[in-house]
């Protein structure tokens, strides 16, 4: 038998920028009682990130390219709302009936290239991270230096998939452990070897930690505990295809 | 703070064709002193389904094809596994470089439409079920029986994504819980209307559940204990989009 558990860490405050999320996350444990230990997982919406790193865009503020007008209507945005999305594109995926996926400058393919517009201040609009295992990685050095303890973090975002309905939470930033687990050339009972099992184990601690996060409350951190990870530096490129193996492009 | 536990279930034996699984889940519970309760979610991966269904092939039984054959090559598999792919495919979404993805019957895009040889013995390939939804009733009503606890069950399966590396697995049966979880119409705390947030929660729990199970030991139940879910019949059709909004057909 073996077991994990995941704890949502309550009361963290409103983000502004600069806010140094590990002390943070940090304050917001101790106050519940729940002290980080080595092995844990702290896993963290990227929205709080992206507050604290300041990627917020006032919408007002944007010139809208003549691309970003001329395809408003399509996407039912208004024209400064579409050239966000732009600045945060380097591949338009598909752009049809009110939807744009595009591949972010990190290589994510997602709605929006995950400029978001819910659960920041009405007018703004939030980017995803520059570099989300940097963001990751200083939120672990913090939890290291201030309690001594090792733990891995995760940053997420909320993703739709094609052909399955409804969104799931995946990795976006990773820091402390292998993004991924390969079973490739282990056998199973029968002997048999599996050669393509390669398990996606970041994603599958984002979605388990969205479990217990409200999207309408302000619950954006939850501790995974119990899950025997990898240790690494870790990659969230990692869980990127890359192009030459990418039958969807 | 809410905790939600996930807890493998050990000592499921080796399923053969006609075993009732939801006798030998409520046994290998209490067996590890796992009292089954209201509210868990019991979470099955579908090898063990399909051995009790009997969806099981032997290879060499299987007449191939004039297409199997052709195609076998670039497949890189001989031409009676790829006929078994075949017979449960309703569609070819891609077929390159050794790889066959393929809508199955009851509308799943997976590679090889779920046909699997890995976890079954040398010679055979396992076949996903018939109907996992009613799969997942059968074993949820053999435990309201025989326990009287209003459990929730989830059959999973382990699939790969577009755009992501590795594999993470989702929900291809569900009785007892909605699988999805709608967000559209509720305001975040800024009052900002959610418009798009419909969340695959059944898949989120499959993917949580693979945590504390392994590919190469024979532990293929987990269950998820204080996850607060939206009791329905529940049916993972619900996850399947539908043509009309699929942009990546």
């Amino acid at each position: 038998m073996s077991e994990l558990r995941i704890i949502s860490a309550a009361g963290i405050p409103e983000i502004k920028t600069g806010d140094d999320l590990g002390d943070i996350i940090i304050r917001a444990c101790r106050k519940q009682g729940l002290d980080l230990r080595s092995g844990d997982v702290v896993v963290v919406k990227s929205k709080i990130v992206s507050k604290a790193e300041g990627r917020v865009v006032k919408i007002d503020d944007v010139v809208p390219s003549t691309l970003a007008k001329n395809v408003s209507q399509l996407l039912k945005k208004d024209s400064k709302s579409v050239e966000i999305v732009f600045s945060e594109s380097k591949r338009i995926v598909r752009m049809v009936r009110g939807l744009c996926i595009a591949e972010t400058r990190h290589g994510f393919v997602c709605a929006n290239a995950g400029v978001d517009q819910s659960n920041f201040p009405a007018g703004y609009a939030g980017l995803l991270p520059l570099d989300p295992d940097a963001s990751a990685r200083r939120i672990r050095d913090k939890i290291q230096q201030k309690l001594g303890v090792d733990t891995a973090v995760i940053i997420t975002d909320t993703f739709g998939r094609p052909w399955r309905e409804g969104q799931v939470d995946v990795a976006i930033g990773v820091s402390g452990i292998k993004a991924t687990r390969d079973y490739r050339g282990l056998k199973d009972p029968y002997g048999y070897e599996l050669r393509v099992t390669e398990i996606a184990v970041a994603d599958e601690i984002a979605s388990a930690a969205d479990l217990v996060m409200e999207k309408t409350r302000r619950t954006p951190v939850a501790v995974v505990r119990g899950y025997s990870y990898q240790k690494a530096d870790g990659s969230a490129r990692d869980l990127i295809r890359r192009p030459s193996r990418d039958l969807f492009r």
